[in-house]
């Protein structure tokens, strides 16, 4: 199975990724987008982009950067991520890009950045790094 | 109006967290208590509570162990947050405790403790350090 | 060979320990602690300590704490922490606590606490989370 | 006084940048770079660099590329700061280069990555990511 597939699968196990309506709109060795609709469920109490909106789509983008580099028969787990709240996150949708910074066998360090989109420009309100670990794919 | 009524008023408002089924268990000064279930549409790939809802009740509670601590007129936001994924989100629950490290006027230093509750006992799944920057409420 | 032994022995080969003439002032599993003197070397511009000698004590006494609850043929390296500067580095000596908040074969997380000892008393200055990895000892 | 010179005048302040035997190596508007040599002093139990030689050139190096973007009656205190440590810090030298991510009134979202300089050539070693708070200058 191609590493696309494998990671579109994997995505589409991840209920969090439904309920959020998120979507995978790029993959590329290394590098992996995923974008959501900011949805009136997902909202703080000044009715912005809950950070944990941002947490998700870029936790996951970069779990899945990580994937890339990744021989087929691994998964990751997230080990920690620390994320930078830089703006309010306001606007229509959130786009996450992660990028792997350092792969390896025991750890993948990785990066990822978030945008919110308004009015069709990208205004960047998060920034991630973290820890990756490799795991056996179960199943 | 009371602190407990300004912290739930706050809650109330969070979208999220209607949308996670979560309830504020306990509001003390400078701890507050968080609870969630781990409903089906939270999960990640293998089927475990997504590390973002240990992110989202984590910051929650730790930003309101914050808010505990200031002035009535303030609230805050995140500016950063680092969690440690320390076991699977495995269990009935999700439970986090946010408590407050050091007071600050211009910045609050917070933690969070996240266990998942599985057959009545309480497993560490997830450790918080962050930042919360306290604002003038708005409104 | 003891672990006490091992420990003071990796310490001593650790000649930024020496130059910041740090002692090992306490060992037990899962948790060591490291005592320095804030000398006229180690301050930042305002004369306090600066905050690479709290991150350098703190990064050596979690890395301790976890070899604490390793096999003996294995060391640490720090593979990432997160650092929270609580308050100035100001008193006669600056000492670490490392502690293991999860053991694990692949990774261990740890934390420390560093406080600043000022005419006689304890004033928590840094607050420290982090990964060690565990890798063969070489030699 | 101009930008440069204060930089260096505060840098000249902190005595732990002499006892690394440090030097400012670049300086512009929200970026900084600091080198400094692999001293037989700054070792870990392996010989390498010790992670805290990359976290004092690196949160210096960020703390004054954020001071480069404050105005004139201001310096920085650093909040927090994490450390992703990539690689052995083997080599002859280590290179920090601060880079401010996000400025701001009340805190100042910084970078910084650092490098081993091994026979002529750059090796990534470490990725921080922090917090710097202007405060009023002292003095």
């Amino acid at each position: 199975m191609d590493l696309e597939q494998r990671i579109r699968d994997s995505f589409d196990r991840q209920s969090l990724m439904a309920t959020l309506e998120a979507r995978l709109t790029a993959i590329a060795p290394g590098a992996v987008e995923i974008t959501a609709p900011i949805l009136p469920g997902v909202r703080q109490q000044q009715g912005h982009a809950h950070a944990a909106l941002s947490f998700a789509l870029g936790d996951t983008a970069a779990g899945y950067a990580a994937l890339t580099v990744l021989p087929e028969d691994m998964e990751v787990v997230t080990s920690e991520i620390k994320i930078h709240l830089l703006a309010p996150g306001r606007g229509e949708q959130v786009l996450a890009r992660g990028r792997v910074v350092r792969p390896g066998r025991r750890l993948v360090i990785v990066t990822a950045d978030v945008f919110a989109l308004r009015e069709g420009q990208e205004h960047h309100i998060a920034l991630l790094t973290g820890t990756m670990v490799p795991v056996p794919a179960s199943g």
